[in-house]
Formats: structure tokens, C-alpha cells, sequence
């Protein structure tokens, strides 16, 4: 059911299971325990980064299917992407199996728009069983984004490290204990941001109106949800965000963190502001977030993934890079 | 309403209204007429190929909202996509909108795609109306998956010329007199043709597939449609795909057509194999197709999209070209 401006109340719509895959970093992470699947090098048992983001997929989707005990023609659809240019990885990742796909795109935010789409299906009987997906890898993303990482060039602090990594889950209208609650589309805003190096700033603007818009919608303050969870802002992005909204008198300093931030140990590891990709919010929501709720550390649980929807070419033409940020609100029954 | 393997049936989805814009040669061709908007040259009044295809795109949704009569806070999503890396042109055109966006991407069954997860948001009553749109151009779809047109290189005759051009429409649950009957999600599915010059071959069984599941899982047969339309497979995937469907027992001689066959005149315009890209079956749907409906000149028609899932870097790695097919059923009330 649509509800205020943005926003959809999803009734009877479930989790029932998820998995993810991780490159080597993100295996040395904090995290490292909550993800399925951790490949020693970022090959992944393929011979070309873009076959090793398709392994990292098919890995997931295969540990889905088994975990969850359902057969191809049970599953309904697929609905995902990734930051390949046209999807790539996701749509030859998908070429193996029989269910049909949506293919979504809104740059890091895809993980939340395919929850948000699948959502959408379920809860209107449209479908019974969708598995969600998305992905990144660190030298896919860089190579197409940037330049290729054996250039070896340097970077900036504001630059983020693209996680490799993918996610998945099984969304249901089976009961499950973790409840799809409610969701809230963003709308594209473009705060005149131009460094391809500094995507926290291009971002934090989208997410505060995300943020904005969603409790005004449900009609709910901040302290409501646990963790309000965004997708990739890192260092940079982070403080922005809270003071954007701190100015609109809503203040989430308590309950807030960034899955870029908490994938890796910046201290320790050398990722610049943080962690970010496609592959960044899935595999943080899918893995650390779903055992949080299962456990009961978490019961409400906003997560607020967010996209630079960047374009190289754009870039070049001295474009500025607009923003997106997708909500979903995750309960613990 | 889920029906069979994977399809959805509609209950109260109709398109409101629609509006299309496209460049100097489908402004030649023989639907010049259906087109609302006609750019005499390429640029389309902007500085860059991309730019062009934005105001394609936006000069589509003002019409559209001019002719709805509907405000900003009325429309509940867009939901679109283009054929450009990371779907950068939907991403910026509606930066100037105060719009939530779904971006979604199959390549040249974008159109289809989108009008399929607006149809089930509507149906869900997720929403009331919902702008979808999608869009190609021929120097941005040129450079970016083969080579920029400004080389000038020599083509072969399987090659398809990519139209320029952008549709829209206003899917809605008030009712009008096109509803969105039905639809069915396509399978990726890889003929293993590699050749980056002849999508036909590479998308004429994926059309065929989703047909085949469309007739099934409706119960019906290919006459039940005046018309079955696929996207873009040219003169060269034509008569592959009434072969594949011969072979199964299922007879579309007399009423297919393709929107590639149909927006450019082969024997005066110099478009090798016939029109593609994302704004083909856009343009030509929501321009002739609702004009031949309203006209009761057509009752029900089975649009089915179709997109070559196809991505550079995957080309040079030596991999074939999957695709994809969606479906969706428009009948005249």
C-alpha cells in the first residue's frame, strides 16, 4: 500500500534466508564471520574479473537455492543488478539458471531498490518466492568507474575502496521471523558534486532526503528504528549526513552506521574513507544485519542504501554526479 | 495475479496517455506521423550525444505530464531506463524532476520491463500513476557498444541501425480505454552467438521462448492477438523466430511484425538489417501501436520486447551474447 508521498506498507511480506560472498579483504574484515563464502584472492576461481564477480554471484545464488530448499520453477524471479556497465554480471550470472529476471540499476542503492521491487510482487501476490541480488568487485568497479587498478594510480583519503562482495536473499510471503515492513523510493538529487573521487559528498544529500521523507511518510521519529543503516557514505559521507539532518531537526548520531564503515577495519586495512559498491550494502545486510536479527541483538533495523549514479562519460563532459538512496525497513518478529 | 510459470495478470492497469520524441531519420520514416516530437538533427538541441537523449527524454515526460494534466505530487514513480552505461541518461534526465525513480535495465526490453514492475506496482495499489519511460540514441548506443559513428566504419548488411529516439506513457488504475492486460518476465537466455553485428540471431529465441511461455501459461493460442510485436529483430531475426516457434507448432506468420521492420522504410533508408535499441519498441509502442488502438484499428496486441544483454568487456573476453524477451498484452476496451 502506498503511504505518504514515497513511501510503500508492504503486508505479509518475509526474508526467509540469505547468503553472501566476499573477496579476500573483506574475508581480513571485522565482519569476515557473518559471510557464507570467503575467496582467498580476488580472482575467485576465475580467469578475468568480471567472470570472478559472476562466481561470487553464482556462489550465493546456489547457496540460496540449497538453503532454502526450493527448486528452480518454485522460485518465481530473480530481481537484480550490478555495477557492470549494462548489468553485465548479473545477467550473465543468471544465464545458468531457469527464473526469469528483472534487472535493476541504481548504482550502489541497487541491493534496496531489487529488495523493494521483489517486495512490491510479493505483497501483491504477483509472486510467491524472488531472490534478490547485487554485487561489485574491486577491479571491476575500478577499471570501468576510474581506471583499471594495475595502474597503480594514487588516490585521494575522500576515495572509497569498492567492496567485492555479493549478496542475496530469498524474499517470501511465507512467514518468516524477519519482516519486510515497509520501504520508501528515493528521487534522484544532484548536489552539483563533481570529484569521481569523493562519492560521501555526492551522497549524503540523497540519503537525508531519504531519510526525511521516510519517517514523515510512516510517521515515526528516528529513535524508532535500532540502526538506521546506510549503504556506502564512509567517513566522508557520514558526519554530512548527520549534520544535513541534524540542521532538519532529526537526529540520528545515536542509531546511525554505514556498512562501508563497518565491512573494514580502516585503522587497520588500507580502503581510504571506507568500503562502498553494490556489493558493500548487500553483503553487510545479507550477512552481518540478518544475524544481528535472527539473534535478537537488532529488532528494527532502516536500511538506507545509497547510489552515486556516476557515469564516466558524464564526468568527462564536467557533468556532477547525482545521488539516490533507496530505504527498506527490516523487523524482527 | 501470478498465472503459470511467469507471467502476471492485471486486474485494473491502464495506460493514461503517452508521448514520444525521436531524431532526424525515423523523422523520414513511414511512422513519421505517430511521433509527437520530430528533431531535425541529431543533437536534438543539446551539446553532446548524451545530452541529446536526455532531452529526448524529457521533452517526452513535459509532453506527458502536459497532456495528464497531473502535478509532480500526483505521479507517484518513474520507473525507466536507456541503453547508456550505469542508465546515466534516465539517471540525469530526471534529476529535474521531483519523482521518485525505479532505474531498471534489459537492454532494448527496457520498455517492457518497465511498463511490467509499473503494471504490478499499480495492480498492487503501490501506486496510481506511474511515468515509465526508456530511450536510445544512435551516436551514444554506437560509441558506447561498438564503435563511436564518428570512425565511420564499414558495416554488415546483420547489422541494425539504432533508433533515436525516447517513449513514454502514464500507466494508471483509473480507467482508460488501453489496459495493460497481462505479462510475462523473460528467461536470459544464450544462443551463444557472438557476432556484436547481429543481435537478430542472438535474440530471436529468447523472443520465441517468451512467447511460447505467454501462450502457455495464458492458455491461449497466437491467434488470440491482431498483432504479436517483438523489439528489434530486424529482417535477419525475423524469420528465425517463425521458424523456432513453426518447429514447436505455434504459427505467427500472419500476424507478427517487428518495431525495427516498421519505423524506417529498408528500401530508401540506409539501416542495413532495420531499426533497435531501447527507444524502438518505446517510440513505435507508444506512438503508433496507441494510435493504432485508439483507432480501434487494432484490439489486442502482445508487445514483446526484446534485448540483447550484450556488454563490450564479455565480447573481448570471448563470450557470447545473451538475451532476453518480455511481454506484455494491451488490449483496446
Amino acid at each position: 500500500m502506498k503511504i505518504g508521498n514515497n513511501s510503500l506498507k508492504f503486508n505479509g511480506v518475509y526474508i526467509k534466508d540469505s547468503s553472501t560472498a566476499v573477496g579476500p579483504l573483506e574475508s581480513a574484515g571485522p565482519l569476515k564471520d557473518y559471510f557464507d563464502y570467503r575467496f582467498p584472492d580476488l580472482y575467485c576461481n576465475a580467469d578475468s574479473w568480471e567472470k570472478a564477480e559472476i562466481n561470487l554471484v553464482k556462489t550465493c545464488i546456489d547457496d540460496l537455492i540449497k538453503k532454502t530448499n526450493l527448486s528452480d520453477t518454485e522460485i518465481d524471479f530473480i530481481v537484480g543488478g550490478d555495477l557492470n556497465n549494462q548489468d553485465a554480471v548479473t545477467n550473465y550470472a543468471v544465464r545458468d539458471y531457469n527464473i526469469p529476471l528483472l534487472g535493476v540499476y541504481s548504482a550502489c542503492a541497487t541491493s534496496a531498490e531489487a529488495m523493494i521491487v521483489a517486495s512490491s510482487l510479493v505483497d501483491s501476490a504477483n509472486a510467491k518466492n524472488i531472490i534478490v541480488t547485487s554485487s561489485s568487485h574491486n577491479a571491476t568497479a575500478e577499471r570501468q568507474y576510474r581506471n583499471p587498478t594495475e595502474y597503480g594510480g594514487a588516490r585521494p583519503d575522500s576515495a572509497t575502496f569498492t567492496v567485492t562482495g555479493a549478496g542475496t536473499c530469498l524474499i517470501t510471503n511465507q512467514k518468516s521471523d524477519i519482516k519486510i515492513e515497509s520501504a520508501t523510493i528515493g528521487r534522484v538529487l544532484d548536489a552539483k558534486q563533481k570529484d569521481a573521487n569523493d562519492m560521501g559528498s555526492a551522497m549524503a544529500p540523497a540519503a537525508s532526503q531519504t531519510i526525511k521523507v521516510h519517517l514523515e511518510d510512516l510517521g515515526r521519529s528516528a529513535e524508532y528504528y535500532d540502526l538506521i543503516l546506510t549503504g556506502d557514505l564512509s567517513s566522508v559521507g557520514k558526519p554530512i549526513l548527520i549534520d544535513i539532518l541534524k540542521e532538519q531537526e532529526i537526529d540520528i548520531e545515536h542509531n546511525h552506521n554505514d556498512c562501508g564503515l563497518l565491512i573494514y577495519d580502516r585503522k587497520k586495512q588500507n580502503v581510504f574513507a571506507g568500503g562502498s559498491g553494490a556489493g558493500c550494502s548487500s553483503a553487510v545486510t545479507f550477512g552481518y544485519i540478518m544475524s544481528m536479527l535472527r539473534e535478537n541483538k537488532l529488532k528494527k533495523v532502516l536500511l538506507v542504501a545509497t547510489g552515486a549514479l556516476m557515469n564516466p562519460i558524464m564526468i568527462f563532459q564536467k557533468e556532477s554526479i547525482p545521488a539516490i538512496a533507496h530505504a527498506v525497513s527490516l523487523e524482527k518478529i
